[in-house]
């Protein structure tokens, strides 16, 4: 057998490649069983989200399967991280056109294996099927939480201020260079600046050691994956209020600032572009200082943009204070 | 609007359809928030199962939405109820090509809904997503069990009596019917008879009712999703034995007796051809009769259909004890 041959049967994708992703979670029963078990530890409640990722829709057809494997299961711990949960597992369904080569299985398994060592989970189960269509990866992942501790979507009031760790934007233009790398030239990038944007598009990490400060801090909080302003949106929707947003405010990492000066629109595209993973948070004012400091002990900058307002507007301003109209931003799933 | 017009945000497909099947769940959040939340009672553990299922390859673009989202959740269920658990809930990732029309959603939403209150448990959370491809609904289910109690795959002993619950072949020749009805012309069904077969592909039931007695007598036990011979192997390889099956003891129903006088290629074909949704359990003898009793008293049928054995063989007898070649069988993912 060559290691380009085409994985045939599911027996030889999941033993052969995903059942070492299994080892050391008993309740995976080595992949050998029909379901896969799992319990939260005392006075725990388990946290769980399902999010999928398919070929052409969040990734492209040209991203190495090792990013792939970490991209899946990142962007579903980042929804963990984002709401005070420490991950434990997941499950993962997949869908293939074509049988798999050992080549692709191996990188592919590699990356989710890179992951979830680094994200402290194990993969517990889950479902290979041949169908038409892009290759689909839906993970599920399990996380834990103290009982009734889960930090809410909804609980935004008015008053509290805005915040979102790290920067936003730089996932875009990562994906902007994944499309067209000679783009790196024209906005004069140096190689380490083309290389951070590209992993913020290929790499996401989700802000798991933002969990202890969110669960102790936070009101209100959820991951950026849609972008900032359609998923503040959706807080102030779901909290009954409204946010002021100031624009010169929003975190730029140093290589989205070399863009914003050589290509403004570039950079305009990208901002509320979505695919951050960065965390929204709505934070008493009381209590803002001792998140910031908290999110600082675990090496996660977080910036205050704006605040949350009575009525439900959302408003961006400039640095003059004046209303910014940004039209329709952000990723629709439809 | 109209009610064929078409759901073009996954809000409107969420709050307007999803929402009312995770009313009553206090840990779906109204399918606001990020993530669900959910706790097993004192003493038990969570049992997790995913299980996807695709339009032409899974259900026919000729099935009703209504039958399309019974038979979503009733295929992964059945695998909690094989292994003793009880449903508690399931998180849905849904991938359309085309937004979905709102007669279309509605009659879906409606066969959840009869499922979810049949198997008594409640949708958490999900993903809605537009992509190329079929329709293809990914539910992952969530059950309990006492911890440590799962019954499993891997522990049939050579000696333990091999049985199935219900009927088999009824849902391959279901199939046959859906694609061509006037096989029931051919086949000389009565009507209820026809509908029963019908009913067997479109409407699998999921075995509740037998976790109990499972959990009290059975040694292995899994759902028969891939049919008979195929899933019968598994069980044999998992567990390190072989079995001997008896082709005149495999129960059938009255519908698919009348279609094996007729055409009996057909019967052959469809009668391990999988999708039975029944379970296969591995009983002691010395148990065998309380376990039958307990399952009659559950309304389950379940019949013995061979032995397993030492060594590794997988051998199908006819009624004078000859061994018979089917040849490869069963349904394969890939």
């Amino acid at each position: 057998m060559t290691a380009d041959e085409h994985l045939h049967t599911e027996e030889a994708i999941v033993q052969g490649y995903l059942a070492p992703l299994a080892a050391g979670a008993p309740g995976a029963h080595g992949l050998k069983d029909d379901c896969a078990t799992i319990a939260p530890a005392p006075g725990c409640e388990l946290v769980l989200k399902t999010d999928a990722i398919a070929e052409g829709v969040h990734f492209l057809p040209t991203d190495a399967p090792q990013d792939i494997g970490w991209k899946a299961l990142a962007v579903n711990v980042s929804d963990l991280a984002a709401k005070g949960a420490r991950p434990l597992g997941y499950l993962m369904s997949l869908a293939f056109p074509l049988a798999p080569t050992k080549v692709w299985m191996a990188a592919f398994a590699a990356g989710l294996g890179e992951a979830q060592k680094a994200f402290g989970m194990h993969l517990l189960g889950g479902d290979t099927d041949r169908r038409p269509g892009p290759i689909s990866i839906t993970p599920m992942v399990i996380g834990e939480v103290e009982i009734g501790r889960m930090v809410p979507r909804a609980a935004a009031k008015a008053g509290d201020i805005a915040c979102v760790s790290g920067t936003l934007g730089d996932s875009g233009l990562g994906l902007a260079l994944q499309r067209d790398p000679t783009l790196a030239t024209t906005w004069r990038l140096a190689p380490h600046e083309a290389d951070h944007l590209g992993q913020r598009f290929l790499r996401p990490t989700p802000r798991i050691g933002l969990a202890p400060a969110l669960l102790k801090h936070a009101r209100a909080s959820m991951d950026l994956s849609d972008g900032l302003m359609k998923d503040l949106g959706r807080m102030c929707r779901a909290s009954g209020v409204g946010a002021v947003v100031d624009l010169p405010a929003l975190p730029m990492s140093a290589a989205f600032h070399s863009v914003i000066r050589i290509d403004p629109d570039a950079a305009a595209a990208s901002r509320f572009a979505g695919d951050d993973y960065e965390v929204l948070s709505a934070v008493a004012p009381e209590f803002f200082g001792a998140f910031q400091a908290a999110a600082a002990t675990a090496g996660i900058p977080v910036t205050r943009i704006g605040i949350f307002t009575t009525g439900l507007e959302l408003t961006l301003r400039d640095a003059a204070g004046s209303a910014i109209d940004i039209g329709p931003t952000g990723w629709d799933h439809f």
